[in-house]
């Protein structure tokens, strides 16, 4: 039995998806419904379910986006930071393992060595460098409250260790899929009146959710995992596969489901002028670790215009 | 009717002896009994004590120093970052004011002037300077929780300001009075085996304790007030009347209540690498707003000669 906390949200959703898929028992707890906000409350609830793990999909993200975290601090540090290490406290009570969803936003631009950020880098867009969203602030100090923290080792890169791996951190970046829906990346670029171009690393959606919990059934070494699609793209190239995507359609007869033509800030400055309230994480994370344990996830070239094809508006 | 939260504890428990004192009606909560740990919880209480102002005492420190922070982080913030939200929260929806308890721990040093830190200067001592120990990391949070967040106004001085001041913040800094408790300075100081001589703002207990509630009761503008004894004081200033007290006594007859000596760290480097995990915040408060609002406390040295005059060992 898993214990999936924050299943009624976008990503516990897709785990639950998953879990039924493979046809293993899960306890799909809501925050509302079950009262694990607090340490008691969980501790409870963890006594009663008795679950062999425990997954962490539970997370305040603002809506609708980031910039709504920096109005409901308390909240967002409390789902964010507080939480996971209840989870963590209450799984080593219970002497079982656990998987926390964590995300790549702590990170910022390519990584030291510009093939992404490792698992093992410091978080560079969090309180501790002081510039970042609130919402990536309080996401970096959950992955302290699960016991991760900087550590200068002298090598000229800052690391990022614990002392006691009994866990999953499994590092989300921009969630998308075929589905329409306010949390997906794809139907975001949708909506917006203008866009800011930049590179990521991005996630699909159900392929994230099955990633994480092949780490747990394949007993992958418990640690830190980037999970996002091999590779990087920038939102230039995701508009211009919509684009493509319209004329393939319109050639076999369809409707267009994208917009015909997508509007671009000039640059940061502009977009932060006009468009936004917190500084935006845009980073490429590095994923050869995962790769290496086994954990297989499709190039994010591939994934985006197969969600594109199989876009259902 | 005031609510004062965090009843229990060392400063709380001051709250309550003053506010009993002034015969002022309080409704004394502590979390385990009612609950207040939660957004939900925290609005139910507000909604059946109907209170005209809300006091937050409520804070998690670390037993026996900060350090235990450092291992338990979740509920450290949880305590000292997320509850000061929930009660700003909890008391704009019912249309009163509130006051918290902060802490002076979040600076190092004599201040940009030298004459100390003011309720505008940007904490220095922080996550957002990336040097603090966690316990102070999280109540500078708190105080962002209420509002406040740096600003560069371009004056080279770091500005902390709230766009709504609708309630004080009031700054502790090292609480002491005459009575042995594990939680009292002049205690800390009888009992640990060597000392690190700096130089700090202290608050007499329940100077402090009357001080915050005098900024409500006088009416004083909203806002942060530095609530500690004006002046500063070295931790070897103490000791040296520490053993002046004692010989006073002797030379009456009575027994000494203090160490004969007083064993002290060659520098910060020695008690950092012998005695410490956290790095812990030294620092000298300017006093001039409290003190120009009509706030009045003891000077500092006037104030520790009278606690130990009167030690009730």
């Amino acid at each position: 039995m898993i214990l999936l906390l924050g299943a009624s949200g976008y990503v516990g959703g897709a785990f639950q998806n998953v879990l039924a898929n493979m046809d293993r028992p899960c306890f799909a707890a809501s925050r509302s419904e079950h009262g694990y906000a607090t340490r008691e409350g969980l501790a409870k609830l963890v006594a009663e379910v008795k679950p062999q793990f425990i997954v962490n999909c539970a997370g305040y993200t603002g809506k609708p986006n980031v910039d709504a975290c920096e109005s409901d601090k308390a909240a967002c540090l409390d789902g964010n930071a507080v939480l996971p290490g209840y989870v963590v406290e209450a799984a080593r009570q219970a002497g079982i393992p656990w998987g926390h969803v964590s995300s790549g936003c702590i990170f910022s631009g390519n990584g030291p060595g510009g093939d992404g950020f490792r698992e093992d880098d410091a978080p560079n867009f969090c309180f501790r460098t002081n510039h970042c969203s609130y919402y990536s602030g309080t996401k970096s100090l959950g992955e302290e409250s699960l016991g991760y923290r900087e550590v200068d080792d002298g090598s000229g890169r800052l690391k990022w260790l614990s002392e006691q791996e009994d866990g999953f951190i499994w590092r989300l970046r921009i969630p998308f899929d075929n589905e329409s829906s306010p949390r997906n990346y794809l139907q975001k670029l949708i909506n917006y009146k203008r866009l800011l171009s930049a590179t990521n690393s991005l996630s699909h959606l159900e392929e994230f959710a099955r990633a994480c919990l092949d780490c747990w059934f394949e007993r992958v070494p418990f640690g830190i995992y980037n999970l996002t699609n091999p590779g990087r793209i920038t939102t230039r190239e995701v508009t211009d596969m919509m684009l493509a995507e319209n004329k393939r359609r319109e050639k076999s007869g369809q409707a267009s489901p994208f917009p015909q033509a997508f509007d671009y800030f000039d640059d940061e400055d502009e977009f932060m002028q006009k468009a936004a309230i917190a500084p935006r994480s845009n980073c490429v994370m590095n994923t050869e670790k995962a790769q290496a344990a086994g954990i297989r996830m499709t190039p994010v070239h591939e994934a985006v215009e197969r969600s594109l094809r199989d876009w259902a508006a």
